[in-house]
């Protein structure tokens, strides 16, 4: 029942997926950073108007919302509703002992299905390319959580 | 103080009482797509305008914020605001051993109260019934972290 | 590699960074809380307009966006950001076994860069001041991250 540790290929696993993921989460940050930068705008804070390093041309419409910054902000946040479930929801995964092969599909598919939604909503993609790669990874977590119960309560 | 084993009926609880809030979190971002569909509003993307499956009819106003679907998201923030934080400090309480009846009446209550806190939102209770459940929730995870901190300083 | 117990002066470094950041973040929803009842406004819901305990004399301004409140809101979604990232991270830092100066120098740069990230926040100062906190915060998450990458994958 010592599932934490690094013997246990299901819980080498769910490092890798997880390590990913959480460069992924942060990355985003950067891109919005980045993305402020590069267009000097889509601002939050008025004293991000004072000029400085980071802003040389203040001006005030750089607090309006900008759809090229405010779009990283959307994708950071559908990261937020979706990774930090599949973290705990994997980690009681582990717990429960599944097979390597299942562990597997299922965690590094959620990798791949995220990356793949980063993709589509960056890309601006269809709706229904974004929700399929939305589901899938929703789909993922959801079937642990499940699956922890299960074993758990049956 | 190998806690983390389904042995320790205080992990069990905490695996229970997470994975509830995993379906929970997770289902609320369901019920966004679901009230997103059910007016065909709210969309936040300008890419959603494109006619296709999931948008038969694209309209301009779709992208304007519609309080029925905006609701789920302020939901869905208030869970993001305060269940990973349960997650993690109910993990580093179950490894400082606390008496099972306590974990209980701890984790599952934080569970009803974020149960009310949904039941309260959607249905558009009061300021002071949706805040009492927020305070007891919110109440647990603060005490659980202080709990640990007490553990491990003192 | 039973890391996660309470010898490990490693994972006890983490329990207490981590529990300090529980109350950090949910800290943050209470003063969210505080400043929204202090200038009776910024409120996130219509039925929130009701007269009761918490709002005595209801006006429709009271849900237009405020931005004594709207900062705090703003602190909270930072560290919605960047904190679940280092809970897990942290954690899975902890099973690689690093070295206890560098677990410490990691994860109380941390929580001190983020409650640095906070008092700038706060207080409005400057963009620049605000990013450095915040920069030193994101690096020590993507650090423990390719860490435990390393140790896995090389």
């Amino acid at each position: 029942m010592d599932a934490m540790n690094l013997e246990n290929p299901v819980f080498v696993t769910y490092l890798i997926a997880s390590a990913i993921m959480v460069i992924k989460v942060m990355g985003q940050g950067w891109v919005t950073v980045y993305r402020m930068l590069k267009v000097g705008s889509g601002y939050a804070s008025r004293e991000d108007l004072k000029q400085g390093l980071i802003n040389k041309t203040p001006d005030p419409t750089q607090l309006e919302v900008n759809e090229y910054v405010d779009r990283s902000r959307r994708i950071h946040r559908n990261d937020l509703e979706n990774i930090p479930s599949f973290w705990i929801a994997g980690l009681l995964f582990v717990v429960v002992n599944p097979s390597v092969l299942l562990a597997q599909i299922l965690m590094y598919g959620f990798v791949i299905a995220r990356l793949g939604h980063f993709w589509a909503y960056s890309t601006e993609r269809s709706h229904e390319v974004r929700a399929t790669f939305y589901t899938i990874g929703s789909g993922v977590v959801v079937y642990m959580a499940c699956h922890v119960l299960f074993v758990v309560l049956m």
